[in-house]
This record gives C-alpha cells, structure tokens and sequence, in this order.
C-alpha cells in the first residue's frame, strides 16, 4: 500500500479509496453517490445531499469540507449504530418513526434535553408528524456535532459555556 | 374580516389564508407549495423543503413549526432583500455565485466573520465550489435565526454569551 495507506489491511481502505477519487479525501457528493450505491439506507429513502453535507462537517475539524480515511471509519461507525436504533423503533418497518420516539432515542443516546428543547427538536425534524430515516439521521448527526463543540469548550465541566460571537456561529452555522 | 385578520386591507392577507389552510398557520410544507406556485425563485431551482423548515424555524418563536401572518410577512421582507442581494452577484444569471461573493455578501448584510468563519460557512454552502439560490437563501436564514440568538442573549453588547448546554441546544437545533 502506498502512502497515507492504513496499517494492516483494513477492509474498508479499498472501498474508501475508490469513492475518494484522485485528492484521497471524500467530499459529499461523492459521499452521498457512496451511500447510495452501499444501499445503506435500504427500503428507506436515500438520503439528501443536505444530511451528507452535514456528516462531513461534523467531522471535518480542518473545514476543508472533505472528509480522510480515519473521519471516514468514524462516520460509518456512527451511521450503523443510528440505524441499528432506528430499525428498533421503526418496528412496522413504514420507514417512520413516531415524534415520541424520536424524543426516546435521543434520551436513550444520552443527551439530556429538557421538555421544550425535546418538542423543538421533534418539530424541526418531523414531516407530517412524522420522522424519516434521512431526518432522523440528520438529527443525531447535528445533536452529535454541537454537543461535541460545546463539550470541548465545556473542560470544567460545567454545563455552560461563554462563546464569544466569531466562536459560536463557526461551531454552528456549519452543521 | 373575521378574527385574526390584520387592520387594514392587507393584500398578502387574502394569499396568507389561502395557502395557511384550515389551521391559519403555514407549515414547511405549505411554505415551499406556496413558493414554488408564486414562482419565486424565477429561474432558478425552487426551494428545497429542508429550506423551507429553517425559514420557518427562523420565526417559530414558540416552537410549533408553523408561521402566522405577521411572521409570513418579515419572510417576505428578508427574502426580497436576499433575492435582490443574489441577484446583483450573479450578472451573469447562471443561477449560481462564487464563494468570495458570499463573503462580500455576508460581509455587507453586516456581519463580522473572521476569515475562517467565513470559509467555514463558504464551504457548507458550496457545491463544486459554487453557491445556488436556495443554498444562499438558507445561509442568510442560518446567519439571521443564529445572530439573533446571540444578540437577544448579549444585553450588554459584550460580543459574548454564556450559554447553558439546553439553551444552546435549543438555539441550534432547529435551525
Ligand atoms: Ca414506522
Ligand atoms: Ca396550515
Ligand atoms: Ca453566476
């Protein structure tokens, strides 16, 4: 293996390089053609150019807007474990989740939101009173992101942090 | 006019009823149907709904997902500003701008970026290095709901917020 080539033989190297192209880092077109063709998402809907966008920028520390290997693993380790939670509340197989639902998942994940960031958080993401798989995840990608960005600004642990206005719209306005 | 109606006689109030439908509100659904009939992206792509719900998110003060009329009306102010703003940078009608003119742009609607703020946000909204109508739209959404987030929270125009991890959640989620 060549350069910038995982140790060992990482199943997913071949499959990563052939998705990356000539520049060796997945944009999300490219990202989005991938998941498509996988079949990731299934009998669900695949999904929006919009939800791939803000995979990568959720692990796009540097904001080239494109993603290396490593963040690469990292979001099909993320992906699988949402849509394995998915499928077990999607028990009639409809492609939906019930607002409830969603609420219980992101309780289950760990996040702990009160009752109005909860209801606020099941409006933006239902359609019709309901939540599909492409929101769903869309949801925990940006739940994920913004926690992290708060958590590492949080090292006291306190659960509050002062942003200053440049520092919070680039910790928000890309997710 | 019958309870609710607005003093006067507004010409959008007879559109607003129409496309609010039983419940005198207008959802993302009803908002991107309404777009699309008025035609207003003209030439260029209509809006995506996902949009269509951070519009509507950008007013949604309590949470319901739904505007009423007044809120419809600052929309319509906000998005004939920025459609005029699109315009002017794109002389050429290609339905698209270049990643430094969404800087001007955001430079002159009056934010302060740093640099890599900027080319955080340019980034988000690209695709192949350009940015479409609908993606400019939702970017001046996204600086608009976010600053005034901030603002409304900066009392003593510090430049800086502290926020508590449920309240910032609540700002961002949904936009
Ligand atoms: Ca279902
Ligand atoms: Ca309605
Ligand atoms: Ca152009």
């Amino acid at each position: 293996p060549g350069y910038g080539a995982p140790a060992g033989n990482d199943p997913l190297w071949g499959y990563f390089t052939s998705i990356a192209g000539q520049d060796g880092e997945v944009d999300a077109e490219e990202l989005q053609r991938c998941l498509t063709q996988a079949n990731f998402t299934g009998s669900y809907s695949p999904f929006s150019l919009e939800t791939c966008r803000i995979m990568i920028a959720m692990l796009d520390r540097d904001f080239t807007g494109k993603m290396g290997f490593n963040e690469f693993k990292d979001l099909m380790v993320a992906m699988n474990g949402w849509k394995q939670n998915f499928i077990m509340f999607d028990t009639d197989r409809s492609g939906t989740v019930e607002p409830h639902e969603l609420s219980q998942a992101i309780t289950t994940m760990g996040y702990r939101l009160s009752p109005q960031a909860l209801n606020a958080v099941v409006k933006r993401y239902s359609k019709n009173g309901r939540i599909f798989f492409d929101d769903y995840v869309s949801c925990c990608v940006k739940l994920r992101s913004l926690t992290d960005n708060f958590r590492q600004r949080d090292q006291m642990h306190r659960g509050a942090v002062t942003f200053q206005y440049d520092d919070f719209m680039l910790c928000t306005m890309a997710v």
